[in-house]
């Protein structure tokens, strides 16, 4: 893709730290972000996908300018996929404290990362996931990142996503396996 | 209100009890319930109101006949107001034992069970609240009622909701009192 054929993207999102793991990720792929803030409307669901392309079809309707959604959560086998979907009210209300304590004395600490990208392109909508599972800590460690970083190692890894750069994140992240899916795929549109 | 008068009014729900406490408490207003399924669109949002009137605008572009929306929560004074809007999924995942975890050592056992009832009878649309504030206890107790029921004492009663009878909750719920303050609209409207 030559330079001068760049694709400008809206990132419909309130939160800095995912449009600059976002923006990393994407760059090389041609496509370029920027931080549109209509109001975002998130529905109660179960599927991350389902969330985020609703949201990404009413920000459409106020923005009308191509744009993609990310919704991200963290689902804790032992706590039944808890807090799921909801990770963001949970961090603002029981934060990383809230977790642990919930897992005190569970020896079951496996829990996954998942985020879905909502793609709206008109005539294009599309969803692509990227999913990384991992452990959760017994206590926070790292201040990088943001909501539950502090908390979750990635398997394979010693260090929690707090811990890393934003580059050493976005080799392993949820987030990065699916903006690389959607990179490669408008790479291969255009 | 004459008995030829009576409002029929669709509950968009899937919870037989729900519908079985505000039936009992909606008929002397001369008001009959039935139970309509549509697919129920729950906004993520801070505010029970706004939850529940985006629910009965959508439920009402399915359904197409007058209808009530009831969405309730508990909020946790120590825990930031959680799990409020979210109450229905943190029951399905961490149940009641995980609230009675997170609250552990929390001397601070003061809580509120909100409802909000959107009401959507064109050209109307309103919102009823209603609020009943009291103690998480520390074990659950009863069997009657449904979600954290179990261990929520009321302010000035000695027992949880799930000790009591569906028109012992019905003299002093958050979720009657929603109702009651929609009964009384609908009876001076007529």
């Amino acid at each position: 893709m030559a330079e001068t054929r760049r694709l400008r993207l809206a990132l419909v999102t309130g939160n800095k730290h995912k449009l600059r793991e976002a923006q990393e990720i994407l760059s090389p792929y041609g496509i370029d972000l920027y931080m549109a803030g209509p109001e975002k409307i998130e529905i109660q669901a179960d599927s991350l996908s389902k969330i985020a392309m609703v949201a990404a079809r009413h920000a459409w309707e106020s923005l009308g300018k191509p744009l993609i959604v990310d919704d991200s959560g963290l689902f804790i086998e032992a706590l039944n996929g808890f807090p799921g979907p909801y990770s963001r009210y949970v961090y603002d209300t029981l934060g990383v404290d809230g977790i642990l304590k919930l897992l005190e004395g569970e020896e079951n600490r496996h829990a996954c990362f998942k985020t879905a990208v909502a793609l709206v392109l008109p005539p294009l909508e599309m969803v692509f996931e990227g999913k990384t599972c991992g452990t959760i800590t017994t206590r926070p460690k790292g201040s990088s990142g943001f909501g539950f970083d502090p908390i979750f190692v990635p398997e394979g890894c010693s260090r929690t996503y707090a811990e890393m750069t934003v580059s050493e994140k976005n080799k392993v992240s949820h987030r990065a396996k699916a903006m690389k899916t959607l990179g490669s795929f408008i790479k291969s549109m255009f």
